[in-house]
């Protein structure tokens, strides 16, 4: 395994990245058409990135000599990929995959088969418990944080338009009471169905979190047993049939960030929208794990926009990439992207356990447009730093509801200001006010889909989960732990060892924790 | 007025910033006590970020050189600050502070003190509007874009505990027509009032929303004109008896992204709230107007926080900031922020039209505590970029309930979490797994307020306010225009012909869009 500083196409990037293209100059019709690549229903613009031929070809080198593809069909047959070598570390096996691999020509590898028949397993227990609640319940809460969380929040606001009559879905997932109060306020618990989400079953936020609405279910004369789901690994402390109505499991292969396919957004998802339309999003979600597995690299979308991030991380050096959504259903998309990617690729060290020395990661951020021209444009425009942008645009709205309004829909003027956008931002514009120059050559692409449906959204899913995964097996770093979130678990349970004190007369040794409670 | 480059203080931090200081081994509990300061219930805690008192001393130095002070004054009293010397520019006051100088010790300038009576007769028209429509409406859709969304909506969902009874706010932004579609699932038209804000009265995607909206109240079998009401400027095309219950006045010299306590925001969250709830956000950020205004540099909490960010950004070259509250409540305040600051400061030129050569406006970006430390905060502690942070906390929770579990309540985890994250970022962490490894010295500060509540969230938002014009007075970079925006905005226009021609059998001209179209 190479360090990607020494790949030679590394350095051949280093060298054309002195004459990146001129896209003021350069864009033509004639080069969006031909940077372009269609797979699923899914077409990636990015004529307007700062590339050209031998950019392209040399990012394509890359792409082989770090084995991008190798190591995609290794995590993909179950290989233990999550594994920093020489160091203790999680050791495991990534099949997040597998979760979706229940429909036809399954992976052959022993440990991908055996994840996936798991999975399905888990997929019948849901389709009968469906069937067995139907009409007890209106309204689900979801507890959990993290990928627990922002996933299946996620997809569910994606797919209102797809609701089952009569359907809320609501999350609590803040440590913060005041979360779990607002949601309170708005159900009849009598009809709320309660999934609680923890692999480990000892997560602080979504332990408290369940027993605040356990506690309030009780008052309002219901039995708990009756409402809650569990959602945990086997024999975890909560795989409970005393406790829960029913137990799902998930397995330490399907990182969080990576669980929104597994129980952990099937059970909300499947209520929400049906069985059949999780099914949809899985089977959307398994077209694209093929497409990452088996497309050459020049026509691999999730391939192709890893190694065009790339280029705008380590070779242009830009520090942030914006994700923007021009759909309002694709609100909190975003917000999953960051988890995904930040937890994932935002690591100093790689599998060797060596500190790297380039950079991995960006910061990730975003909201869906046209909001976000009236907001943060400005400074995408005419800021003094560059902000590539990944644009996610549909050719279709989700509702049948649009209005022509001066012979245009709604549809089209969202569109047109996509399309706009991703050529201003490229060509730049001069002006003797120099309040009205635009510098141009602000690199940007779109992936453009036909209509944001379950079998679309899961598909688009994939796409990113498969994009990071290329990103940190090219510059070989583990994209599958998150050690970086230990020590300010450690420091908090110090500190709130000051607060229990406090009342158990007990003793405080944590004195930097103390100056900060000194200000309560 | 002299170039920020070329201030002797400027000189002298570039100097200091060779050595900022190691907190690994400085942090200490006198420290922490040490770089805080506290006024109007509020404590800034800045002992966490890389400076000693040499640096504080010269950035406060580098407030007086810049003439920060005085250009708050100047902006209060209403002088001309919106403006690009020898260019064509919006040329206007700046006068959001007026919006709520509606209590004792009024502006004495003439400017500033008309623009305070006429917020003064709005506020009075707004309580006897509210009256009257009392017991009429359960439900509001506020239809706005921008300024006229983000502000209003982040302050709406901070305050859903302070909501009257059976009061449920909705807003309508993106042109996306599954947007409105969402929005008006939701809501009995009949119980519905509709607040339509635009300024010009011609913002396309409110319009077009407005225009959905109106179609579906009349579809329904009620009259719009007694359900929609007008924010927008006196004269403008939606000024209009006919065709509104009544109109509420903004002006020029209040900017979108600072017209939250206009009565773009006031209108919905005297609806929400009451009218006595306003009057408490007003009162609460006039509070801090004046104490921008009056505090000396030391001790002013807003320019001490811009001054610390020009420190992070300008001199240890941070390019981007995560504003996070440990407040569930506030998960759309960053949303926020992010337009208030990156619209107001993503600049290229200074106020007498020239280029900069430093850096303005960073990206701005967050989500709340603890949710992001199962998210983004892996990068934040172990990524190859360092990140700052500007924590917002809170002593106390909205809402009564809350549990103790293991001896300690809710709030004291969510505190703890605050406190150990600020704690770990700093020292970090040594280890002889590189992956338990954390380089600590990433900066960070914490705002603590007492407890959110409409007087605390008023002046927290004239905080951010005062911060991001501190920070563009220090630039001097004029933080009041957009001018950013207007490109991307023609450009879709034209995109927008394109449509328009395929069923008016018009000609297309612009080749670059046609390009895209194709696409479709």
């Amino acid at each position: 395994m190479s360090n990607f500083q020494h790949l030679p196409s590394v350095h051949r990037l280093q060298g054309l990245a002195a004459r990146p293209i001129d896209l003021r100059a350069a864009l033509t019709p004639e080069r969006i058409a031909h940077f372009s690549a269609k797979a699923l229903g899914f077409t990636l613009l990015f004529g307007t990135e700062r590339i050209d031929e031998d950019i392209l070809s040399a990012l394509l080198h890359l792409a082989s000599e770090s084995r991008g593809l190798e190591k995609m069909a290794a995590m993909q047959s179950g290989k233990v990929l999550n594994r920093i070598e020489g160091f203790p570390s999680e050791n495991r096996a990534v099949l997040h995959t597998a979760m979706r691999d229940v429909f036809s020509n399954r992976q052959s590898s022993l440990e991908a088969s055996h994840a996936a028949s798991a999975a399905e397993a888990e997929l019948h227990k849901l389709e009968q418990f469906l069937t067995d609640i139907e009409g007890r319940f209106t309204d689900v809460i979801q507890i959990g944080i993290g990928g627990s969380d922002l996933g299946p929040k996620a997809l569910c606001l994606a797919l209102e338009a797809f609701y089952l009559p009569n359907r809320r879905m609501h999350f609590i997932s803040n440590v913060d009471p005041d979360d779990a109060a607002a949601v309170l306020e708005k159900v009849d618990l009598g009809k709320t169905l309660v999934i609680v989400v923890s692999k480990s079953g000892t997560t602080l936020e979504t332990l408290t979190n369940e027993e605040l609405v356990r506690t309030q279910m009780k008052k309002a004369g219901h039995e708990p047993k009756n409402h809650f789901v569990a959602v945990t690994g086997k024999d975890s402390p909560m795989d409970d049939p005393k406790r829960y109505l029913a137990s799902f499991y998930i397995w330490d292969f399907v990182g969080g960030r990576y669980s929104a396919t597994s129980m952990v957004g099937a059970v909300i998802l499947g209520f929400a929208i049906g069985f059949r339309g999780l099914k949809e999003i899985l089977r959307g979600a398994h077209e694209m794990d093929l497409h990452a597995l088996e497309a050459q690299a020049h026509s691999n979308l999730p391939l192709l926009s890893a190694l065009l991030g790339i280029w705008n991380r380590n070779f242009l050096k830009l520090p942030t990439v914006a994700i923007i959504p021009y759909s309002q259903a694709l609100h909190r998309f975003p917000a999953h992207l960051q988890q995904l990617d930040m937890e994932s690729n935002g690591k100093r060290i790689d599998k060797l356990g060596k500190p790297v020395d380039f950079s991995t990661g960006p910061v990730i951020w975003g909201e869906p447009g046209t909001n976000g021209q009236h907001s943060f444009y400005q400074l995408i425009h005419q800021g003094t730093d560059v902000v590539p942008l990944e644009f996610i645009g549909l050719k279709k709205n989700q509702y049948t509801q649009d209005l022509e309004i001066q012979h245009t829909t709604s549809q089209e003027k969202l569109l047109s200001n996509l399309f706009a956008q991703s050529i201003a931002l490229a060509i730049g514009q001069e002006s003797e006010n120099p309040n009205q120059t635009f510098p141009g050559n602000r690199p940007n692409r779109i992936l453009l889909a036909d209509r944001l449906d379950p079998h679309t959204l899961g598909a688009l899913l994939a796409f990113y989960e498969h994009k990071v995964a290329f990103q940190g097996f090219i510059w070989n770093i583990n994209s599958f732990d998150q050690e970086g979130v230990q020590l300010g678990k450690k420091l908090a349970g110090e500190v709130l060892e000051l607060f229990k004190n406090k009342r158990t007369k007990g003793r405080g040794e944590f004195k930097l924790g103390e100056a900060y409670l000194r200000f309560l």
